[in-house]
Parts: structure tokens; C-alpha cells; sequence
């Protein structure tokens, strides 16, 4: 069975406030007709820090798509290899161990992806598979997971690395003024993530099944239109109502495991905004609680794209986890609209000792916890 | 065990012959200094044919990487539907039998990626898993039927719908004038191609086993360049001589499996110029005779990136395959330098009709042929 161990997380130095957004957005936007409004958004989302590759005034400019790029190459190089070499600590893997890295990010594009310079540069195999996804955007944490868990699944004995490298703010687009585009600039941070999911051992989420959904028809809802100045990111004001559709999807899978919502121990959920949170409460029956890490990462970091889930199961990790064998959900959401979703359970120190006895498989087949 | 399906090809109505292209490379760059040597090499591609989205005037203009992309977008839609139908028949399989859609393209950017649409459009199940890969380039065509053999492994009843599409001539870029970029301009071509893996059933290539390979330190022989005009591929004179590093490689794959290069029955790999080819003949000691389809597609079609592996595989079927249980390799090659190799056997209707009754996994474990 494939284990996510615990994410490596860092966020780069420089810091902008919620106060920050708002003066900016005040000053900037000073005789847009819908100022009020994007003001009373960006103070809804309840985002009161995020962190920025650059310090504020540079990420204002925009020096052209060639430059930007080469920032996200250079800033990568920079700051990915310290997360990946705290991810495998965590899970006590050697960069030889590894069989596949999974490298996801939305907001640069390379050729060849960064995997073959993590491979080049930090020991991995030559052999070492390269997953590189760009376009499943803030749903790849989620689709992260879930295609290391297959590739576990197919080859027990493999390990699979997960990157995630998003410097949002390099997508930040001067010219887009649209009330979309506005509150996307008070909402979006920066991170870097990193996981390793082992075949055998290890302790964390016991990866048990997974799941994709599309929801029809909603392709234009989240994109990217592709310009000279490089990816402008158009997000429809349908987008927080996406729940209403989705919860029953999360429903339906747990169901299909033949578990119940209200008798799991935790969910880990991409905060793209405080709405989404509110409305799994609602639509899930569940109370807020159930959603703090989620709603711990928004607040302090921000829309972090495909590194919520890990932020925010990190975020878990640092609690303490749940007890043993504790049942839990990890989604992803994201253009397509897409949902990536994982279910499994809590595996701590001593069950995971136990899984060397053969106790623990005997555990799970009677459905302990 | 996963069976790769006979794939389905379309290439676009205008045609551009070598003769027209060593005339335009002639006239358009006229007092460049090194004019005969890219003629030379042009000449030396042995590419008599390729197909391009648009006539050849409106290729060599630049309607800024904005237009581009949407006529990327526009001429994806217009085309793949139909190749996608086709692959679908030649594996008796319904779209809503397909679990995964593979969709690999380096020639245009799309979030959400196309494999969105195809769902939303063609009758593919919400719960289809998407996975959009951009950053492998050539290498892509055979890292999607390893991920597509890798997902059939985890889940043996699955089917995995791959989808190639690459408009090479949409990354033509007039100010580019460097040898390699010349050269480039004469040797790729566009086509779209399609193919199911079905994890029962089915008949084709058995896939056995898989295996990637980066050659170290070699990161920028093969790369994009992004910019305000769009993809810049940058393509270094060591290329051509990369099969020295890569033929020990796919003979090590070979040899961990068991088998032995001289008695293997066929061999579709990644024809991105005439070199390769040659050099694997020497290299592996194999006869020309034996990369005839690679070399069918690159006269007949160029280097078609991702969906060369494809169009030479299709051609296999097209010549009546090899003899059932017949050992074969398919190998993409592209930046990195990255290889993705697949090992299988062939199954025909025969074997296939065995495989019902369980003679043929008799067969294989005795290691016929």
C-alpha cells in the first residue's frame, strides 16, 4: 500500500498583508467603476499574508514573458532543491530510491521540465521517470498524489517524488482589470511543496483509493488565455458556487469505499477561496473545524495553487496527525472544473510498526477506527 | 497485461515537398554564411514530404504567439476528434470504456488542456482521469504508453485513450536563423495521432516492461526558449549523436528482460532525423531493414515529434505486424535528452483469441518465438 509521507514547505521572504492588498488595490484601481466591490472581495477571502518571490514593488512590473520565465527558472533552481531534500528526510528515502518525480506547477513553463535538472544535479537515478503536469493547474496537487499512488500501486516497491514549485505572482498581468482578475491579485501567493509517496513503509496517509471528476460544461470557468505577456489567468464568478456540484462527488466516493462523511477524521482540501470551505461545511454537514488546516493555509499563505493540499497536510502532520487508521480525504480543484481526490488512512508510528508485524493489514481488512 | 491498439494518423491536407523547402531555405536566406551547409543538411533529413496546418504562406508568418495558440486551439478541436474515433474502433472500445486520457503536445498551451473538451464533448465519463503532458516533447509518445502500461498495471480492467497532437509548423519562428533552427524549419512536420490501451484484450503490442533514461548533462541539447513570441526550439549539433549514449541503453532494457537484440522482431522508435536511425544500426547491429517504418514516417512525414512512434506503429499494423508472440521495443526520444522505452510481444487476432482460453499466457511464461 503507498504511504504520503509528511510535505516539505517553503514560502519565499518577501510578505504582503491583507492591509497591503487593500491600499494597493485602492491606489492602483482608484477610478474603477467596481473598486468597492473587488475591496470588499479581497477582504472576504480572509487572506491576511502571502509570500512573494519578489519584494511587492517588482511584482508589480511586468518585464515581458521571456523574463518573467526566466525569473520562475532561476527562482526554481533556487529554492526547490532545500524542499525536496526536507521531503525526503521526512520520508527517510534516499534521492537513489526514487522511481518517479511528479513535478506540477502552473505558473512557468520549461522545456525540459525541472525534473531533469532535479535529476541531473541532486542524485536521483538516471532512470528515474519524469512526470512533468502544467495544465491541470491548482487540481495538480490533488492529480500529484493520485498518479504517484497508481504508479505504487503498479510497482509496490516504488517510490515516487512530488514537486510543486508555484510562483503565482509571476502571472500577475497589469493590464487585466476585469473584477476577476482584481481579486485574483489579493488572493494568489507563493509556495513550494514537496511529498514522497512510499510503496512500502513509511508513516502518514495510507493512499487506499482515488478519484477524478469533471464537472460538464464548465471548461471556461478557470483558464488561461496565452498571450505575448505570457499566461493570463480568467477566473469566472461561477467558481465559488463549484461545490454545490463537487460535494456530492466527494460524497459518492467516499460512499463507493464504503465509508461515511461523518464518521471521517480529516479532510485536507484546496482552499482556493473561503467559499469553497464554507460550502463543504454546508453541503458535507460537517463543522468548520473539519476544514482548519485548509482554512490555516488560505489565511497565511493564500491560493497557493497545487501546493494547498500540501501546505495544509503539513499543517496536519504538525498536529499530531489523527489516530491510527483515522479515515481522510485529500482533494484537489481546479481548471476543467477538475476534482482529484484521494481517500486513505492515518498511519502513525506505531501502526506503521505494526504493518511490519502483519497486525495493521489485519487491522484495515476489519475496518478498525 | 496491457495491449497497445493498432493507433489511428491524420496528417493536414498542404503538403510541402523538399524540393519547395530547399527553395524557400535558398531564397529566404539568400546571403546567410553558412546557406549551404543548412541546404546540405536539409538535403541529408531524407524528408520528401510533410503536412502542415496551413498553407505554406501563412506558415511563414508570424501572427504573434496569441494567434498562434488560438489557431492551435481552433485546428486541435477541428481534427482530433475524428483520429480519436478512429483509435476507439481499431480497439473495440466505447468512449465510455476509457478511465485515462493521455494528451501529449508541445506545440501549443492550453489550461485547461484539451483533454477537458474531449470529455465533455466526445462521451468520455466525468470521472476520466485527464493527464495533459507539455514538457517532454518527442519523448512524450512513449511516455504516454508507459504511463498508459503503468496505469493498466495498478488497474487491470482500465482502458487509456493516448492522444498526439503536434502542430510543429505553429512553433516556426522567421527570426530564428541559427543552423539548428534552419535545419529545424526543413525537417518537422505536423500530424495528429491516437491509440488505446486496453488493460484485457485487444490485439497489438503487449507491453511487458518500461524504462526511462536521462543522459546526464545534457539538458539544453533539446529545448524551448520562451518568449514573447512563443516556443523557441533550440536544437545543439550534438543531437544527431545521441544514439551512442542511448543504444546501450534500450540493449540494457532489452537484456534485463530477458531477451537478446538480434532475435527481436521489431523495433518503432522516435525517427527525430535520419541519424538516429543510422546510428542504431550500427550501434544495436541491426539492418537498416529493421527501422524501415521509422524511416517510412520521417521521409513521408518529417519528424512529427510526439506522434512518430505512432505513425511508424500504425505502419507496422499496416505491413500485417510479426508473428504472434514476435518481440518488439518502441522508444520516444526527446529533451532531456530523455528516452521512454516500452518492451512487449506481439499479439495478433490468433493470439489474442488464445489469450481467451488461456493458452497464450501459457505461451508467454514458456517464451515462444
Amino acid at each position: 500500500m503507498a504511504t504520503l509521507c509528511r510535505p516539505a514547505i517553503a514560502v519565499p521572504e518577501n510578505v504582503i498583508t491583507m492591509q497591503q492588498t487593500l491600499d494597493l488595490a485602492r491606489e492602483t484601481h482608484a477610478d474603477h467603476p467596481q473598486r468597492e466591490l473587488v475591496l470588499r472581495l479581497i477582504r472576504n477571502t480572509g487572506v491576511e499574508t502571502r509570500h512573494l518571490v519578489q519584494p511587492i514593488e517588482e511584482t508589480l512590473r511586468h518585464p515581458g514573458f521571456e523574463a518573467r520565465n526566466r525569473l520562475y527558472e532561476a527562482e526554481a533552481k533556487n529554492r526547490v532543491p532545500e524542499v525536496v531534500r526536507q521531503a525526503l528526510a521526512h520520508a527517510e528515502v534516499e534521492p537513489a530510491e526514487i522511481d518517479m518525480i511528479v513535478y506540477v506547477s502552473c505558473t512557468g513553463f520549461m522545456m525540459p521540465s525541472l525534473t531533469a535538472w532535479l535529476i541531473n544535479t541532486m542524485g536521483f537515478r538516471a532512470e528515474t521517470r519524469q512526470l512533468p503536469i502544467a495544465q491541470l493547474g491548482c487540481a495538480a496537487g490533488g492529480a500529484a498524489i493520485n498518479r504517484a499512488h497508481d504508479f505504487c500501486t503498479a510497482y509496490p516497491d516504488a517510490n515516487v517524488l512530488i514537486v510543486s514549485c508555484e510562483f503565482c505572482s509571476l502571472c500577475y498581468q497589469p493590464t487585466d482589470i476585469g473584477v476577476g482578475s482584481l481579486l485574483s491579485n489579493g488572493l494568489f501567493g507563493d509556495a513550494i511543496s514537496s511529498a514522497v509517496v512510499r510503496g512500502r513503509g513509511g508513516t502518514g496517509m495510507r493512499l487506499e483509493r482515488n478519484g477524478s471528476h469533471l464537472v460538464p460544461g464548465t471548461e471556461d470557468w478557470i483558464s488561461y488565455a496565452v498571450r505575448e505577456t505570457g499566461f493570463h489567468f480568467l477566473l469566472d464568478k461561477r467558481v465559488p458556487g463549484t461545490m454545490e456540484m463537487l460535494a456530492p462527488v466527494l460524497q459518492g466516493l467516499v460512499d463507493r469505499h464504503g465509508w461515511t462523511v461523518p464518521a471521517m477524521d480529516f479532510f485536507i482540501v484546496h482552499a482556493g477561496g473561503p467559499r469553497i470551505l464554507d460550502d463543504l461545511c454546508h453541503y458535507l454537514d460537517l463543522p468548520q473545524e473539519m476544514f482548519r488546516f485548509s482554512r490555516a493555509t488560505l489565511t497565511e499563505r493564500g491560493n497557493i495553487a497545487s501546493s494547498v493540499v500540501f501546505d495544509a497536510l503539513a499543517r496536519l502532520f504538525d498536529d499530531g496527525g489523527v489516530a491510527d487508521f483515522g479515515q481522510g480525504l485529500i482533494a484537489g480543484f481546479g481548471p476543467g472544473i477538475t476534482a482529484e481526490t484521494a481517500l486513505g488512512r492515518w498511519v502513525g508510528t506505531r501502526a506503521a510498526e505494526e504493518a511490519g508485524t502483519g497486525l495493521a493489514e489485519l487491522s484495515l481488512v476489519s475496518g478498525p477506527g
